[in-house]
């Protein structure tokens, strides 16, 4: 029995975003519907190492497929300075649910990255204006550019404005897409008055205001994972239809962490979840909607729905490195 | 970067028991003292097929080395009939804990036979008596064969009787011993009889009772890793001194479950933990100990200890097939 190796480039070139952003959609249906399982996230903290360790298990079905899997992350933030290697690295293990047979084993960082996308370009589908065209980033780290990549899909974007006080990242930015759109570097709110925002840092204080933004902006908040981590002033997000992608995830490390801990954001003031939208249990964008908020803090199904999709493209491509893992001879 | 892939032959070669067994004991005396993280396993239950998946991180520190990673495995018991697969199949991923680089991906499902032979094996080194020389295997299934490869480690094994139904399965165990051990088919109370029994059945209604082992027995008890199962009777294990491997998994899944439930047998029943007698804080066998009885679970931290040395003698042999799963430039 085999089990198929994707490195990096194979997941990148097989987790075709138009396919893993319906996977990650239909992954967002079955979590609103009761048809996923995930447990919670364990943790192993090492704070002689300033790393900690998560497991990532999770189940889905769909109408039409089902999938199983684990994805094994880390956050080491000293990685970059003390050891040349990023503070993130995923190792996804995607397998039969039916047989528990290890699949594919694929880089999961690089996974990580194209699902992420996948559900900003989800939210942005359902929570921006029809003719949006302007997309603004702040942020031009590494899980910036599948932002632009994965939003493009859903949306004609034309014009990209990118902020960040890192001149060289918004080079390195600019060069790899001015081909393709009408790009240039621009200040905080000269990005949040593009139709579309996306904001991508790391920050613990707000830097995004209500003044920062449009009267029909769609915001998707990328940045936070962990407690005390906020992008967006709470005024903005009062004044805005806030979407999660997990009630407990979202209080516990996204973008609301804060003010709902202080009690400045209660249940009352977030509008739903993803999963409600997709499902049409709620409306999307309608006329009358000002700004709007997608809180993502990026779910385990949203891993294996993306594993699904690079599995099945692999396959078909007869791509990866077939490996003998276990012996399965009875 | 390069992941070291280790499939079910590289893993039999270089978990090479002695060391094994030397890396289970210390990382049960590491979970006495406090140096180990063990979140609980995390299940997914999938009724539909008949299975379930879970999910195993750990961490230990020694003396000498730490470790990290994670175990994914699964139970799907309609696995041989229904796919020729086996009803367990696991994926071991070994890492880094100071960077999370994933060191190594190797075969869960022959590690899980190791390391649970060596925590077999370490019990038996303190519990059995000093010039134990006779052990008896109730169960001839796959797990069995390490419960004597591991247990002539620590004891001078010279006779083996072994008891199964199936009597294809104890031919089969015979021959693959016959050239060792002055090895032999026999009752359960044959088996019991000897100075070790190790007990590796799914029963869920116990098989051997107080008449069917000796005055000095240590009972490895194998089997149960499931609620409901129970392989020794409860006046057995009211009369033995029981050492367990984790309270919390004992008595939700393994031999003392059914009765602890029922109260039949209580917390003042247990004698302690493993790691209690490995580190010294209570005593093993003493001139005046009875029977003994060891409560193996399998701990998460068993696979890391075995996964360690796996990687380290592979290592060193410069074995397995290094692949370039994660893209490691900045």
């Amino acid at each position: 029995m085999n089990t198929i190796l994707l490195n990096s480039d194979d997941v990148d070139e097989h987790a075709r975003l138009a396919d893993v952003i319906d996977a990650v959609e239909q992954a967002f249906g079955a979590f609103e519907r009761g048809d996923t399982q995930m447990p919670a996230k364990s943790y192993i903290d090492l704070p002689q190492y300033n790393g900690d360790f998560r497991s990532m298990p999770a189940y889905l079905e769909t109408d039409d497929w089902d999938a199983a899997g684990l994805k094994w992350v880390n956050v080491h933030p000293d990685n970059p300075t003390d050891h040349d290697l990023p503070t993130v690295l995923g190792t996804m293990i995607y397998s039969d649910p039916e047989t528990a047979v290890p699949l594919a084993i694929m880089d999961g960082t690089m996974l990580t990255m194209k699902r992420t996308g996948a559900a900003a370009a989800v939210a942005t589908d359902h929570l921006a204006v029809e003719d949006a065209s302007s997309l603004g980033i702040v942020g031009a780290g590494v899980q910036s550019y599948t932002q632009l990549e994965a939003i493009s899909e859903v949306r004609d974007i034309t014009e990209v404005v990118v902020s960040d006080p890192d001149t060289e990242r918004v080079e390195r930015f600019v060069e790899a897409f001015d081909d393709r759109f009408d790009i240039r570097s621009g200040s905080i709110s000269e990005a949040g008055h593009c139709d579309i925002l996306s904001t991508v840092t790391p920050v613990e204080d707000p830097i995004v205001g209500p003044d920062d933004v449009g009267e029909h902006t769609h915001i998707n908040a990328m940045g936070a994972d962990a407690e005390g981590k906020h992008e967006l002033a709470d005024d903005l997000l009062r004044a805005a239809r806030i979407v999660i992608d997990d009630h407990e995830q979202c209080t516990h490390s996204g973008e609301i962490n804060v003010p709902y801990h202080e009690g400045v954001l209660t249940d009352d003031d977030i509008y739903g979840e993803i999963g409600e939208i997709v499902v049409g249990a709620k409306d999307g964008r309608t006329a009358e909607t000002g700004v709007t908020v997608f809180d993502s803090t990026g779910l385990a199904i949203q891993d294996v729905a993306a594993a699904h999709v690079v599995y099945e493209n692999a396959r078909e491509g007869d791509d990866g490195y077939a490996f003998g893992l276990i012996d399965t001879e009875q």
